[in-house]
């Protein structure tokens, strides 16, 4: 069973394209190294509904994980975990350890600026969790991860603060996925690959993909016709390492002496 | 009427973290300054089913564009015309139009490269488009744009190279949006704040937003507490230029007086 995985991405800030979603895309390459599937990122506004539908939609995928950044900070449109419990009918109720690990952090901050910080309700907000939900810690940042699970899906919210989110996902939620993988080796490689255009290519992946049904092939026109650049990646997982390198070696061999024989030139990437 | 608009990005490559979406980024932007509204991304994979149920959910919020980017070329692995067939439940056939320009492409680059390029399957396949589909001409690659309208939405497909992506854009949608969303004005405006935390922010925001309804101001946390970093964007629509800018004016001298009086300090962007 493939560990599938559908990742949300929370902010205006990316529907107005004022920033790239580069949360998405670390999750994304750093799931696929685990050997987990990502099959979809929604990427939506600070809007409750929106988020309460997109989590309803996802779940009905149900999917081994959905991994939510954004949304989980004290302003008003932090509306994450409100919406998480909308979406799974599951009150909010204040999280003792979520409680402590937020007083904590202000008490540290406090002691840094020289100046009691008070636990307005803006603050609190961020210790009030969906009821059975686990907080995570996050030792770069004040709003604590949090981590729940509704049916057979495990529902994960990071913040959206790149730096927050690589440090509770590398510590608490690669060991969930790994459990969940398994014992799974990811092989990739890639080619780039000129003088060819990607048309007369198509056919040549279709050969190898077929006599490898192992290996996926994906061609990325790199740059437009009449002076083509493709780059083709290579991709296979198997619970041995030597097996999955040996499969993309082989396809990798194959192609590549069917682009020669049609006038291509090969550089390994 | 807002121009709401949902984009739909297409490719594994996306999936498996291998590439920023760069070409989503760039879409919201260019939409969100002709006073679009993009309301949600999706970034899915090549595979049909999953191209079909997204263009379906997609068409039920009956949004005023669907803008799909990627899988337009001709390999085995671009469904995105097929795909948009099946949802909305029109055949495909070959379009003269299309098929004009595909011809007249790799007659050029045939010149170019001093041979006749014969037009495969895979080639042709570029030009069969759903019934009542207009081709939108791509002057720097091969895969024409895609142009329908199902129920009040019209969706557009383009490729997901940027280039070509961009040029399509630039010369066949620009014009569509413009005429959909009318003289609109859209300003924006960011103030790159520091010390001061991101909860003691938030009531700020809640009270200049309260008394400036027409401006949306939306905090992001650039460096996690203790010393913070926080950018608040500003931004606001109207008919009129001068008094978007005076909206949007008011809005941020408020703020900067309440933050200053917080202990915060301000620095335009």
């Amino acid at each position: 069973m493939h560990c599938t995985v559908e990742i949300i991405s929370i902010g205006n800030e990316l529907l107005i394209g004022k920033i790239l979603n580069t949360n998405a895309k670390w999750l994304a390459r750093s799931i696929t190294k685990l050997g987990g599937k990502v099959n979809r990122i929604s990427t939506i506004g600070d809007t409750s509904g929106e988020i309460s539908s997109t989590l309803h939609s996802s779940l009905s995928k149900r999917p081994v994980f959905i991994i939510i950044t954004g949304g989980l900070g004290p302003t008003f449109d932090d509306k994450t975990v409100d919406s998480i419990s909308d979406a799974i009918q599951k009150p909010l109720q204040l999280n003792e350890e979520a409680f402590d690990m937020i007083k904590e952090k202000y008490r540290e901050y406090g002691k840094k600026i020289s100046k009691k910080i008070i636990l307005t309700p803006a603050r609190i907000k961020m210790a009030k969790l969906p009821i059975g939900a686990i907080p995570l810690p996050n030792p770069v940042g004040t709003a604590p991860g949090v981590f729940l699970v509704y049916a057979q899906t495990k529902i994960i919210a990071l913040p959206g603060v790149p730096e927050e989110m690589k440090t509770i996902f590398s510590t608490s939620v690669i060991p969930l996925i790994k459990e969940s993988v398994g014992d799974l080796f990811v092989c990739e490689k890639s080619l780039k690959v000129t003088n060819i255009i990607e048309s007369e290519i198509a056919p040549l992946i279709d050969t190898t993909m077929h006599l490898h049904p192992r290996v996926y092939i994906k061609s990325h026109p790199k740059a437009p016709e009449p002076l083509p650049h493709i780059e083709l990646h290579f991709s296979t997982k198997s619970k041995n390492r030597t097996t999955a390198e040996r499969w993309i070696d082989n396809a990798v061999d194959m192609i590549s002496h069917l682009i020669c024989d049609h006038g291509g030139k090969i550089d390994k990437v």
